[in-house]
């Protein structure tokens, strides 16, 4: 793929279905409940349909997909965790082990995790790929992270694995990451999309002293002075990661195919709004969860254009917002779908 | 059972267990994710080892109840909808045509249904059990809506079906309602308990006119003029209902088994509040789940001293917003009980 196909692949990728979406909404007027009493639950129902083009949606088939990778510009002393956390946290997933598991239970969904860029030795787990487009990133504090080749690259292995999915009958899915240093790439990425200055999107990441929180942002400052992107491609491949990469081909590929994603906290909402730059079109089959600590997560869902579900002050990663928001959407489907009209339960309307 | 009685039982409700509180919070510290970053969810896993009592608490039992009610204020016409309605949402609910029999479903929860008092023709279906105390609440802006020995007949259907429920092996409870002009019910006792004015605690229900609105809000002043009850008993038994007294009796009946009970919207929570006035530790078992549209709610959640996990603009009732809060709580358990340790996942642990 060269950056003149993925803008053919893109352009073919539709909005929502507004004659669904009335239909839907008419629906909702008809169901045995006071109008609106559902709340957000009903506007959700309605534009689940639009984008899956059927009054009748499942989404009872859920992945959550963690894409992981490792980030050069950990050289540059920005994050609280050691670098060799990243494939670490891959042996934990792989054992069952991490919150991530945990939640995927709970929510009845399966979880798989891609390994797009560990700089560790290659592992083997039933519910772990290996596609490796490089050993980690470059340090983007002195050169692009990756090639345009790389980053192509990556965006099509986020494509390839949602459409093995998609084969074997997944509707819903829920986007996270793993990258020891990824929340300086996603501030990064955030700067660059929405012009806000490195400082107002910048957090502490997982608990970084003051010290290195200002060093973080002036490497992202500095980085940002030195690639000057201008374009999302472009700022993808200067200061993204192969995981944000492959989570926006990932994102792609769900509004292709017209299912429905659901992005996490900070850096998966990062790779979503590079999808939506890239794509507009897309946002119909993009969907919050949480409202994340991090500061420049409120930047990116405005970009988004979309409310959080709820706010837990979670800051984890992994996909863990993502997989509790799939409950939610269920339930909006599920009373959609299942519940009787006033005429069929013969009840006074009003 | 008489007040005397009452008083004896709730006395014998303990707090949550402190020592249980601070083994959670270290096994917390310890887990393979960086501190704090499950935000709330960590929080709620300890509070549910301590109400618990152990460090592998497990909430995969679990049972919406519904107590149901008729209101003998509805005379009055407070209501968007004639009184009617509850026998016939107690059918859908038996044909499982209603929100909550698809959010049940979703969430992964028995439903069961009590009719405490509905002013209809009995009705059989397998989940609803019918212990009718009266047809229906006398007008409470005439005379108090219940005598002492119907209210505590209430309390005790509430604490009957709870026993049941835990007797099956049901863990975690949803608690809804359904009894059409019950917000006005909710909103006296929410004035009387907080010493607001009725306007400031009194929202449009089910969509009131503003004349009907100016008007419900007229007849809860005259009712707590009228009756100027005093005592959390005397205030249910004057301006409460079947439904909500049947509420108060099953929280009390969670807190003394040492279960986990979620309340709803505004009238579930009416009845919590009226639970921890009745008996403040029982506090410790009762957790928020959403904030209803209803006014009257952020009045109730600071007298119960709980934070709502989620705000979706619901003002159903039903339990649907304590249903949905399920997931929740259960991956709050599932993250605490399941996750590895650094020290047994072998990660740096920063």
């Amino acid at each position: 793929m060269n950056s003149l196909t993925l803008l053919a692949y893109m352009s073919q990728i539709k909005p929502r279905d507004e004659l669904f979406y009335q239909q839907a909404k008419a629906r909702q007027q008809i169901l045995t409940k006071p109008p609106q009493s559902l709340g957000r639950l009903e506007e959700l129902s309605c534009e689940i349909a639009a984008a899956s083009r059927t009054l009748q949606p499942n989404l009872s088939q859920r992945s959550v997909l963690i894409f992981a990778g490792d980030h050069g510009v950990t050289e540059e002393g920005i994050s609280a965790y050691p670098r060799e956390v990243t494939a670490q946290m891959l042996s934990n997933f792989a054992a069952g082990g991490a919150a991530i598991n945990a939640l995927s239970r709970t929510v009845g969904a399966s979880l798989l995790v891609v390994d797009v860029g560990v700089a560790a030795e290659r592992r083997h787990a039933p519910n772990l790929r290996t596609r490796r487009v490089a050993d980690g990133t470059q340090n983007f504090a002195k050169r692009p992270a990756m090639s345009e080749e790389q980053s192509l690259r990556a965006i099509e292995i986020g494509r390839e694995i949602v459409q093995e999915e998609i084969s074997r009958g997944v509707t819903c899915f829920a986007i996270g990451e793993m990258g020891i240093g990824n929340t300086t790439s996603a501030s990064a990425i955030t700067a660059a999309l929405t012009g806000l200055s490195p400082r107002e999107v910048t957090g502490r990441g997982t608990g970084l002293s003051d010290d290195i929180y200002t060093h973080k942002i002036e490497v992202i400052e500095a980085a940002l002075r030195l690639h000057q992107p201008r374009t999302p491609l472009e700022i993808l491949q200067c200061v993204g990661g192969l995981e944000i990469a492959a989570m926006v081909g990932a994102y792609l590929e769900i509004a292709s195919n017209q299912k429905i994603g659901i992005f996490d906290g900070f850096i998966s909402s990062a790779a979503a709004a590079l999808a939506v730059s890239l794509c507009p079109d897309a946002r119909s089959y993009l969907f919050a969860s949480h409202r994340s600590v991090e500061p420049g997560h409120r930047a990116l869902l405005s970009l988004l254009g979309r409310e959080p579900l709820f706010d837990l002050q979670m800051r984890l990663g992994e996909g863990s917002g993502a997989a509790l928001a799939m409950p939610i959407l269920e339930a909006a489907v599920a009373t959609f779908t299942q519940m009787a009209t006033f005429e069929e339960a013969k009840i006074a309307s009003s």
